[in-house]
């Protein structure tokens, strides 16, 4: 551990981080969340956790609106709007307008559509241009997704000698050395790195990008609900997200797709499913897309798990936003600030930027027997979760991540260092998901 | 109306129909399933009913899984293994063998990778196929799947003079002769369809499309859980479908996928998200699919949804799957003898092919004041459902629709017609989902 704080920090002690809970202006929103005793949480920016009002409202969609409504439910209670009614919300929470979002499918398909429109609009606008540039750190789907795109098309275009590219920016290609060339068609990166929690410049990045010619896509699944995000303020062309994150949407909850207004009409994304039909249930002989977001939807989507969605979207936008972030900040400070104190001895390395604008809602360290250390934090209660390599992570969501949370996990994380206790076989097994 | 039946039928009274319920061997299965007081629901073809365990395992999903267990249940509760375990159970209702199925995404994407990987496929083993035969009268989003592929792929095949077509049978044309030019990649065809409730000759038309070089996609959305269906006796190259309708997953739950063996592992389809990969947690930088099934996958499932299919699906894999159909025809077959006998004064024309081999679960009628004569039935509580043009749509599902039901239909709709109940503002004025 190379830096040590140089004053007496605020919170030394776990009755300082108590009295701090007590003295914070959304201690009241924990309540809204059902978190099982003995568990310190610090992975909702995997699957957030339960809210209050989730199983109540699971009951209702399944005994009442699915049970007793029936057929009848696609219009008596509104789940044929629920795409567009929580695209919404989720874009007064984005910076974006009434719209321009919709909640369906995955992130990955989203990107998928995002990327592919884009595409076809740099296909008009700016042809032969058949690059797109991600980051080698992205989120994996991310780059699997660019790379799916670019074989299908690749498999015609081959037959032209033109081929479409996924560059990918990493230690040895700067951004702007990838956009040099002047052959990009889209930009495609993550907001809020999912393994180191580094964060963008959303407004800087995407000037760069329209000043090479290129569009904008940013995935925001570890910034929506964890972090400001002014799509519109930062003139972004296409973004995607998930709501089972820091939203606490629930387990695998349906993602979302902004697209700009100017973007909307323009050209057909592929994935042209009946839902991003100009007219649904006419039944129309052949496509003629929506003139609006809805051309970003597909099929018909999973009732019970979007309508979970609103539940816990609707406790954040109740949420102060720069409340929100001041108290992530925090959290995350007195995490890095007490690892460092305490466990000074021991081989961690911070990979979270200490600058505030560059950081999102999670802190990772690296440790060389990261994966044994987690499962021995897991087993006493306190989850955050691993991502190769050597990477522990620890997510706070400020809506109900404590003070006393963290330094409850830090200290748990001290004893096991210091005990050694993750060197044990039952730690270092691998699970198929970690 | 133009058939009177020749001779008294059974069921003739509903005292009939009554002591035919008393004596179906399937009855049991009705109380399997909550119906609501006051309904005859026969749009099982649209929405299933709501079998009887579905709301505890939404609760158990919620409350359990996701509220207690966390990020933990992906491996505790078996999340990650969800679409795999569902694949094969409904496979074996399928003709399939464990291994060929995943349910996953919806039906509309999970037809864009079964045709994206067969025009991969043939890109290999018959270059210069670019067609894909699919019917006009088809669901609407198999053709606009099948065209928002061919308008991405000609972006790209346009700069060489090369073009992908969906061709279409109807009655201009018949699938013999939009084979007969020898340039079709795949044919896309629904089993059973979605209006008329007709249905293909599996064996004899996938054995047509390959005799003429083509791959041949099933859509068995009106077909899982409805008829008898043998995909590897049918020797079929790729199957999807729905779980929501006779199969009774829940609204918009998730689709399947069915691949043959000899097709997993040849071509990436494009949406080539992270649960498609090899190895899904190592984060790998770039992508290499998996060798097996999950290859069409793609990203992060909605459990809550995902996890309701089983409820619906292990009901139906109890019930003799021959006694079903048995039950389903003789259904269909009386709802069309007491309507030819007790509505035979009205407009009614029945679309359904009398024949059994070619007949779905589904009986439909036009007539001219459709929309109003189906809304005036869904405010007596007989539902079914409206499809356009002027088609009045009842589908049974035989785990819990009774010759009784049948009988009060029919009565109701006499009825409706007899009195011109039908001829009202409030069943005159368009919802958007009818």
């Amino acid at each position: 551990m190379s830096a040590t704080t140089p004053s007496a920090p605020p919170h030394a002690t776990r009755g300082d981080c108590l009295a701090a809970d007590a003295a914070d202006p959304l201690r009241g929103f924990r309540d809204r969340f059902l978190l099982p005793d003995g568990v310190v949480y610090l992975d909702g920016n995997s699957l957030g956790a339960l809210p209050a009002g989730a199983e109540e409202r699971a009951r209702e969609v399944v005994a009442e609106e699915w049970g007793r409504g029936l057929i009848r439910s696609w219009n008596t209670a509104g789940w044929f709007d629920l795409p567009g009614r929580l695209g919404d919300k989720l874009a007064s929470l984005l910076g974006g307008n009434p719209g321009e979002a919709v909640v369906t499918d995955t992130t990955s398909l989203n990107l998928f559509k995002a990327l592919a429109a884009a595409i076809r609009i740099q296909q008009r606008d700016r042809p032969g241009r058949r690059v797109i540039v991600s980051e080698r750190d992205n989120f994996p789907t991310d780059v699997y997704i660019a790379e799916g795109i670019a074989d299908f098309l690749n498999s015609v275009a081959e037959e032209t000698g033109t081929r479409y590219e996924v560059r990918l920016v990493d230690a040895s290609l700067s951004l702007r050395d990838a956009l040099a060339p002047g052959d990009a068609a889209v930009v495609s990166l993550s907001h809020v790195n999912y393994r180191t929690g580094s964060m963008w410049d959303m407004d800087a990045v995407t000037a760069q990008a329209h000043d090479a010619g290129a569009l904008m896509v940013w995935d925001l699944a570890h910034s929506a609900g964890a972090v400001p995000v002014d799509l519109n303020g930062a003139d972004a062309d296409f973004a995607v997200g998930c709501t089972y994150k820091y939203l606490n949407g629930g387990p695998g909850s349906p993602a979302f797709i902004w697209v700009h207004a100017r973007h909307q009409d323009r050209f057909w994304q592929p994935l042209a499913g009946w839902w991003s039909h100009a007219a649904p249930f006419a039944m129309a002989e052949s496509y003629r897309p929506a003139g609006d977001i809805r051309r970003f939807l597909c099929g018909t989507q999973p009732v019970t798990s979007l309508a979970l969605v609103e539940t816990g979207l609707d406790i954040t936008l109740e949420a102060d936003q720069a409340a929100l972030r001041a108290k992530s900040l925090a959290l995350t400070d007195l995490f890095v600030r007490l690892v460092e104190q305490r466990c000074a001895a021991h081989p961690l390395e911070l990979v979270t930027p200490r600058e505030h604008a560059r950081r999102g809602s999670h802190v990772s360290f690296r440790h060389p027997e990261g994966y044994a250390v987690m499962s021995a934090l897991i087993a006493r209660g306190v989850i955050g979760d691993y991502r190769e390599p050597e990477v522990l992570r620890f997510g706070v969501t400020p809506l109900y991540t404590g003070y006393a949370d963290v330094w409850d996990a830090v200290e748990a994380l001290r004893d096991i260092l210091d005990s050694r206790a993750w060197d044990a076989p039952e730690h270092r097994e691998r699970n198929a998901v970690t």
